[in-house]
């Protein structure tokens, strides 16, 4: 564990922002040396990301990404309902965006920007998949790609992957497969 | 490509907050389908983060994330200053963090959370490491710690590693060793 005094103690809290899906706050907090500092950044309410394989491929989603103000292929994703297992949301998110449900081993949990935000993204790896498909979101619009497994793992070896989550679940999967 | 109908169409833009370090803004968007959304979203200047294996093993980093309440154990990493190439911001967070330059290869560029964000890291390898120090941040406190090569994979197969861009960088360099 971390030394004690390298703790940064909450001097004073602001909201800045209550979304939908996003919180922030601006803390002021005394570091380690006793000097005060600003401490900007978001809360999350988590996210799941599924590594799922047919015959055919890989099943991946492209969608256009806000933020990006363009479009990026992604492993079927979501962000956890309040309340909501993490392992339910995957089998959801999975059978909203692709029409699939599978059996469920996690690969782990990971912060996906610690340095601003309290997000974690689950990552599972769905095996055994069978069609049952959900209606996705009402504003949700997606495609479904299917990429040969073997072209899947060398993208993510070439970091021809954009999306962090994605080139990280393809690389635990194949580790789990030796 | 994507259709061009999955677009989401800027309507509106509000700002929300010009932080030191992020800016946060709620669009309102008209979707494929005619709907209008809003959509919450941070924007931030990018970041990187470096692989750099010693005799020793693997170079992280312990350091205490205030938006976690608690410290994490990373590659070492940091944002990029304005103007700054990621090259250059990877070797100067490598020196202020550890102590070491190095020689870089680039191992891709990733979106960490592109749900909500536009934050992308750039990931090194830095190898022929030689002791040349930069000093840390003022308002920066860390700890170095080194974990033999092969522990480090095997804690990133099992999902042990609690930060994505760690787990990603490790797993990265473990394909280019072969």
């Amino acid at each position: 564990m971390i030394k004690k005094d390298f703790q940064e103690k909450c001097l004073s809290e602001e909201t800045i922002f209550r979304g939908k899906i996003i919180g922030v706050y601006k803390d002021t907090v005394a570091l380690p040396n006793g000097e005060k500092a600003a401490r900007e950044f978001v809360k999350h309410p988590g996210a799941v990301a599924v590594v799922a394989i047919k015959e055919e491929g890989l099943l991946l989603v492209r969608q256009y990404r806000y933020p990006l103000k363009g479009d990026l292929l992604e492993i079927p994703a979501g962000k956890l309902d309040a309340g909501e297992a993490p392992g339910d949301c995957a089998l959801r998110e999975l059978r909203e965006e692709t029409g699939y449900r599978g059996d469920l081993t996690t690969l782990g949990a990971y912060y996906s920007s610690p340095g601003f935000s309290d997000e974690v993204v689950h990552i599972f790896w769905a095996r055994n998949l069978v069609w049952d498909p959900l209606g996705p979101d009402a504003d949700e619009f997606l495609e479904v790609e299917v990429i040969p497994w073997q072209e899947a793992l060398q993208m993510a070896a070439k970091g021809q992957f954009r999306d962090a989550k994605t080139a990280l679940g393809i690389l635990l999967v194949q580790g789990a497969l030796k």
